[in-house]
């Protein structure tokens, strides 16, 4: 782990990141997919799987690109929105799970191993519930800042895959609210069940999300300032893990609505942030579907999964490692003798 | 491997074994519904992985289900009407590429690799293609029985988990013949472009459909005739693989349309076929999705696939994996320590 500088010391560095993101190899991207006509198929018939290999290709600049060592991020928060009833767990169910983590009982731990993956377990001042956003940012600058250094800071020089999930009692709430703020709509075209809230709950999460959007209406509209104030620890550092990975050209896959909310501030003004990145499900919740529509992701598995933690990225870096098996594992034509369509 | 006696000596024998097909342990499925209950989740929030672990778990007849050794067997045959031009490679491709499987070039190789799972190519009397079926059965008794007792080989006691895949220039037009057959609808609603015909290929491969269902319009429509006049060898030893498995209560993967074809003739008589089945994927094949549909299996994967191969299974034994990682690796609440929702 490379818990080393901070990434960045202000708000500016940031905005400056995001001003200058980083773009694919065109050369590997454009080498991968001539290799992929010559391997021994029909041209096309692996569908996303070439497109998968294609994309890697170009991050990590290299024809041939590879994952040897994958690593699933959990990053979890509290939120001061929870006193307001909007989860159907109570808020110490974060701590309790951040522990479950640490025990290895979670879904995260079994699946991240499944996956041949390294599980990261990042818990943000679980003591230090955020501010209620509906009366207040949710964070201070200091705060989200830290908030974005962590998440930076699982992105160290040895990993060829990042996958990104969270932990936090009633932070589907403030996911709603960054998707609301980043690309509009009303709140209900954000809100849902969450992980299993009833009609009443569904109502309060309405209110606290109309409540907080009119309380931050004129406020900038930075990647930044939507992070801080709409956002939380844990979704902070989703966009920093994100902003990190993409400077050192690591793909990585979001998980489920939370996950993906947390890059809605930064794609409503850099769309190209969506290029390194792969939605690695779409889950039950009636948002996610809405949100990648918007990000531009298609998913790669929709199996009904609701759980959050990483759970979907982490069972999606199975198909992104069938993708790379197949792109470097497969003959050509030529090398095995076949006669082409 | 157990290439022992085989399983059908007679068409008889095949219609008997289809007549008395083993049901799930259900008190293994009460068990594993319960243990998903009591895992540190939200009840359902792992979606599809909960109900592929309680499924997994009937056949298996155990509350924590595991894969030890998985299996991908692909079937490869030939076919009379390949002659009549209704594929965009030469018949001489199956043959070669069932040498690419051998030298671990093809998609099938890497992709069984990448799932953890050992992978069985079965060639069935390449030289000797199937009779057109426009004139005349595909098969005789004989060939279609010696054709099920192949596939029915490959299911030894060692394995937790089979997946079929199939390679045969021409088949997936014997495939939409077999689910006309079985299913009715025109042949236009089961043709589809293969491996990548265009519409002269495409008008091509619905005449042959047209003409087989007229030839065998009044032959008897049990499984083993509509096999054995519609189908080919590497589908009838699907066929044969997926009912062995089901006696000794193994679940299959199914591969894409051409794999899933070989069960209609068996699903339309008796329905109950599919309780061990898991559809790997929805392919690019038009009539792939409208097949599942009546087969009642939703896929797990939908990638627009379109190779064959074994290759969309392959990848969704790794689906498999994660739901039996997971419902076998969590911890409880009561374990954990954790507040239950």
């Amino acid at each position: 782990m490379g818990y080393g500088r901070a990434m960045f010391a202000t708000a500016a560095d940031f905005a400056a990141t995001l001003a200058a993101l980083s773009s694919a190899d065109a050369a590997a991207r454009a080498a991968a997919a001539a290799r992929q006509a010559q391997l021994t198929k029909p041209p096309g018939s692996l569908g996303r799987l070439e497109a998968i290999a294609i994309q890697f290709a170009g991050w990590q600049g290299s024809e041939r690109p590879r994952i040897g060592k994958a690593r699933v991020a959990v990053f979890a928060g509290n939120h001061g929105v929870a006193a307001r009833g909007v989860s159907a767990f109570p808020a110490e169910v974060t701590v309790e799970m951040v522990r479950n983590f640490a025990n290895g009982g979670a879904a995260i731990n079994a699946l991240a191993g499944a996956a041949g993956a390294e599980l990261t377990v990042v818990p943000l001042d679980l003591d230090r519930p955020t501010a209620d956003f509906t009366a207040a940012p949710a964070m201070t600058e200091a705060e989200c800042l830290a908030a974005l250094n962590a998440g930076a800071a699982v992105v160290s020089d040895d990993i060829d895959l990042l996958a990104v999930g969270e932990m936090g009692i009633a932070n589907s709430t403030a996911a709603a609210a960054l998707c609301a703020r980043s690309f509009g709509g009303s709140a209900a075209d954000w809100v849902g069940p969450g992980t299993g809230v009833d009609a009443h709950g569904i109502a309060r999460k309405l209110a606290v999300v109309d409540d907080a959007l009119a309380f931050h209406a004129t406020a900038p509209a930075t990647p930044f300032e939507t992070l801080r104030r709409l956002g939380g620890r844990e979704l902070a550092a989703i966009a920093g893990a994100v902003v990190a990975a993409r400077a050192a050209r690591v793909p990585v896959v979001l998980d489920g609505f939370i996950a993906s909310a947390a890059i809605a501030p930064i794609a409503v003004a850099h769309p190209e942030i969506t290029e390194h990145l792969f939605a690695g499900h779409v889950s039950a919740e009636p948002g996610h579907a809405r949100l990648l529509g918007r990000l531009g992701l298609e998913p790669l598995l929709a199996l009904n999964m609701r759980l959050g933690e990483g759970s979907g990225a982490a069972v999606a870096i199975n198909i992104l490692r069938s993708a790379l098996a197949a792109h470097d594992g497969m003959a050509t034509f030529a090398e095995a003798g076949v006669s082409g369509g």
